[in-house]
């Protein structure tokens, strides 16, 4: 993929995470990686969307440098290329302080899974990672906060949970490509939403059956889908 | 009705769901349905609305079989047909992920009547399906979501109650029409809404008495009704 | 006034409540009096706003009958002149089923002056009528609706307290005009909004002193307001 | 500054008030300060948004004396003029009703500093002042509003704290100029949704490391800040 088209998409992802109303003023990131090449574009840091440019874009490489671009890139950048670099089948991730999703990660509380709107895109209940700790703030924090992320994938697979929530902090989500981590946090939003008010009509709402669970998702993902057109 | 004017019907009743704000993506659908001629017409599974067009919606007989159309009908085909073989005097299904009415359907709970904007629509409480068991998930899910719902409207009148929440799952509304089955889903949603915001102030909220109960629903409905123009 | 304005202030102020989004679908009426000709400009019953034109508007006199106009009137419109006819100083009357104003009527409890954005539009809290009897249903059910709210107003003063929550119903406003009336309907939902809100935060949410009250009422009101041009 | 500069960025920022959906009707008002002059541009009171004009801006004086202009200034305006007597750093100033943080505001509670968002902003948990005595109120009550205000400040710093909320009254907000003024007031907003919406999933949420507040904070403000570009 040539950089002007790895900006492009970058930049579109991040355009519709604000026109999706999952940003305020500068609160989010979205970076579309070229796996073959070793290198990503990311949102630079601190520019509002509505002056967002493609060419603002900036070619990052997997060690954060910056390969291609006049701009800082954005703040968050050594978290994605951490996730990158340990999960090997995601080619998008986004961040954002969208509200819910932002709400559960400060109730420092994972988001179970409720139901089916939730069981047709992540396996399981949405994580929520273990609070940094004093230490890890001392070291690298950006990179600290993908070590959070990925201790508490340990043992889970990232497009089976295509999103985590970092206690304290906010939510990151991913995908094959940008547009559909984009895509992803737009279901996280409504996802925490939907729990949060799940949860104010009955505080001991039921967990998901797991035979439900399975059968909802893997009817839109896995060899037997049959959601969608062929 | 030619298949036309069904297609017709269907893609516009399926149009203001989406511009009702009660679906993102592709969360939602609904049927018109030509009882005479034993067949309706239904979104195709998973195409955005910003996309959908009229000759994309899919005939589909009472035994789920397409019978015009060179798309995949909605996955949850034969939940409407399950409710049109079963209930006589409709003629249009909702299907949605509305907020606050997935919200009560998660916390497995019916919407009880508080008030008059309820009994307008509904007569009695906005009915909860018990939870599908693992035996009916290993069956035909998408049947069964339709058993699920008989089931429980045994002792109940399809058009005094045009709407119920699936246990874990997420609404289904109905009505004379698919225009009328949307109408339902907006109610429903604003219904849920406030219920959910009655029980935030005190949650206690007592019942709203039958005596209202009855003149709101039959000043609208019924043979008396005198609400509206003539 | 004419019967050509009186309608005309009739549907401006109906078409208000719409744009503010305190309606859905037809759930919502207002009137204008004209108290010298003795007759009101209301809304008809059951057109949609994006119908309603200014010569749908229906002049009916405080004994209910219709005076000009070929559709029905709001199925609302004894109350309103019941309000008329007990509530001197008034000319506007709205009745809608926003959302959170709606909630507070069916949880039966009256709105607390937690703060200023009360307290400058009403003197104390906003109150809430007794439940309607299974007897009063039995009556003219519209007639007693404005009868509960006249009995709760028995010492308390209308344009001081512009606007009251019917229990298990949904709120009814008012003002020297209509179009005040409908201005205060957007502050009850508002008001209705941040006490639900507040009780969030803090179910033992002090009420606002009696001091401060008296000094944010009457800053806007009485004779000695500064607030605005002169 | 000119006095026609001061009233177009006391104008522009009363406007993005109101676009950001922060205040309805007239329930807002910006000032910008010109500390050499010794004078502050204020929006005038009870104009509603839609007819405002940069030309009916107030100039005031520190003394709250009219230097031009032909309107009545915000009712508010001591309030303005004390925090800038007492804030020596800032140069603009607003003041809002809006919803969420007039709600914490009701429940006379701070707010606490659940994650990062908040801290990126605010330097620890929004203060809420002491609620105001019946002998303020007797005094000069805007002035006494102020009072409150700086009082609660007395162990702070006003731009490491750029926002209060008034006990049973609503919030304020200040920055070097309107513009800022008006960011944090959006801000704010959004922190106190959050925050409420925090402790509706864990009444018990944790608060925010020490550790984390201080790097995220630092990382946006202070001398080796590196958010943003250059």
């Amino acid at each position: 993929m040539s950089y002007l088209e790895l900006k492009r998409q970058a930049f579109e992802a991040n355009m519709e995470l604000n026109a999706r109303g999952l940003v305020i003023y500068t609160w989010g990131n979205v970076s579309q990686l070229d796996r073959d090449a070793g290198v990503m574009a990311i949102k630079p840091s601190g520019v509002p969307y509505e002056e967002l440019k493609p060419e603002h874009m900036v070619i990052v490489d997997m060690d954060n440098k910056i390969v291609e671009g006049s701009m800082r890139p954005s703040s968050d950048t050594k978290t994605h290329t951490h996730l990158y670099r340990h999960f090997d089948d995601i080619g998008g991730v986004t961040h954002t302080h969208s509200t819910y999703a932002t709400a559960w990660a400060q109730a420092q509380t994972p988001i179970p899974c409720y139901g089916t709107t939730h069981a047709d895109f992540v396996y399981g209940e949405v994580p929520c990672t273990a609070a940094m700790t004093d230490a890890q703030v001392e070291r690298d924090y950006e990179e600290e906060t993908g070590v959070q992320i990925t201790d508490r994938f340990a043992n889970l697979k990232p497009l089976e949970v295509p999103m985590v929530i970092v206690a304290g902090h906010a939510p990151f989500t991913w995908g094959v490509n940008a547009e559909k981590a984009v895509y992803h946090a737009v279901v996280l939003e409504e996802l925490a939403k939907m729990a949060s008010l799940t949860l104010e009509v009955n505080q001991r709402a039921p967990l998901l059956s797991q035979a439900v669970l399975n059968k909802h998702y893997n009817r839109k993902h896995g060899k037997n889908a049959y959601y969608g057109q062929k």
